[in-house]
C-alpha cells in the first residue's frame, strides 16, 4: 500500500480534520510538520503542494490533494472498508449531501471566526475582539438552534451513524473556542448537539500526544 | 418518475446553480418562486423546507434538499445517465473533490461579495462600497493566478472534461460583477479562465426567459 504523508500543523483545525479521519479509518501516516510561524507554507516549495498556501496537504502514492474536506473524503471513498465506514449505508445519500455543506458554509466560518478571536489570538499574544466575538457567537448560536432540532429527530447529523460530516465538526468544536464558548453554547443552549460531541469525543492520535 | 420542484428566485446565484445543473442534466423541473423581496425565505413555511432560510430548496418525490451544491451533487448522482456526465469517467477522484472545495471555499466568498456589491447593491437601490470591491478584487484576483495556472494544464478545472466544479463557478461568473469586473479579470489577466467560460457559457433555461 501506498504511505500517507500529511503535510500540515498540529495547530491548524484543518489539519486536524485530516487527522481525525485518517484516525477513524485507522490509517498509518507520516506526518511532515509545516513551520506556519516561519511561513513555511507561503514559500515556493509548499506552494508547489498547494498554490493557495494552506495547511493541509495530503500525499498518497502519486495523488496530492489538499483543502482538508476534499482529503477527508478522498480517504473515506479509498478506504472503505478500513475502520468507522462513515457514511449512511442503506439510506439516502441526500441528508449526508445537505449536512456537509451545511458544516462548510453555516457552520464553519463563525466558528473559525471565534478560534481566532479566542483560541489564535491569545497564543500569538494578539488581542480578543470583544465586538467580533459577540457578533460570531450570535451567528454561531442561531445556527446551533438549527443543530439542536435536527439531533433531536436523529442522533447523528447525517443519519443515525456517525459519518464524515460530524467528523469536519470535531476539530472546531474540540480544540476551539476556549471552555467559556463550549460551555455557554453547547452544554446550556443544545443539549444534543453537546451530547452528540460527548458521543464522538474528538482526541488527537496517540502518537501525536 | 418523481416531479422535481425547486424554491428559489432567479435573481439568487444559488438557485441559478441549481436550474445549470438541471440544464445540464436536461431534467424538466417546476420553479416555485420564492419572494425574496417580502422575506417569504424567512416565514415559517419555507423555514420547514430550509431551517437557514435560504434559497434553493430542492424537492424530488419525498426528498427536500437545501444548500445548492447538495443539490446539484445530488441531481448528478441521481440522474447520472442524463444529459452531461459532469464527472470525470475513469479518471482519479482527487481533483473533482480538491477543485470543488476550492469553487466554495476560495472563489465564492470574494466573488459573492464583489456581486452584493456591484450588482444586487445597485439593484436594490443602495450604494456600493468602494472600498469592499477593492478588498475583494484583490482577493480573487490571486485566486484567478491560481486557476490561470491550472487551466494551462487542464482543459477544465478538475478534468479535461467539463464537471460539477465548472458548473459550480458559472452564476457568479456569468450573471456576476458587471461586465466591469468580468471584463479586467477574466478576458485580461486570465485568458485561459475566461476562454473557460466562454466555452461553458451559462444560460438560463429558455423557459424561465
Amino acid at each position: 500500500m501506498a504511505g500517507i504523508k500529511v503535510h500540515g500543523s498540529v495547530f491548524s483545525t484543518a489539519t486536524q480534520r485530516v487527522f481525525a479521519s485518517l484516525y477513524e479509518k485507522e490509517l498509518e501516516y507520516e506526518l511532515v510538520p509545516v513551520d506556519m510561524k516561519a511561513g513555511e507554507h507561503k514559500k515556493e516549495a509548499f506552494l508547489s503542494l498547494n498554490p493557495f498556501g494552506q495547511v493541509p496537504v495530503l500525499e498518497h502514492g502519486d495523488q496530492k490533494l489538499f483543502e482538508s474536506r476534499a482529503i477527508t473524503q478522498y480517504i473515506a471513498q479509498e478506504f472503505p472498508d478500513k475502520g468507522t465506514q462513515l457514511a449512511c449505508p442503506g439510506k439516502p445519500i441526500a441528508p449526508l449531501l445537505v449536512w456537509k455543506e451545511v458544516e462548510a458554509l453555516q457552520f464553519d466560518p463563525p466558528s473559525s471566526k471565534l478560534n481566532w478571536e479566542l483560541v489564535y489570538k491569545p497564543m500569538f499574544g494578539m488581542t480578543t475582539d470583544p465586538a467580533a466575538v459577540e457578533e460570531n457567537e450570535a451567528k454561531l448560536s442561531k445556527i446551533l438552534d438549527v443543530y439542536e432540532a435536527r439531533l433531536s429527530q436523529s442522533k447523528y447529523l447525517a443519519c443515525d451513524s456517525f459519518t464524515l460530516v460530524d467528523l469536519h465538526h470535531l476539530p472546531n468544536i474540540n480544540f476551539g473556542f476556549g471552555d467559556r464558548l463550549s460551555r455557554k453554547l453547547f452544554d446550556a443552549t443544545a443539549p444534543h448537539v453537546s451530547g452528540h460531541n460527548g458521543q464522538a469525543e474528538f482526541q488527537l492520535p496517540d502518537r501525536l500526544g
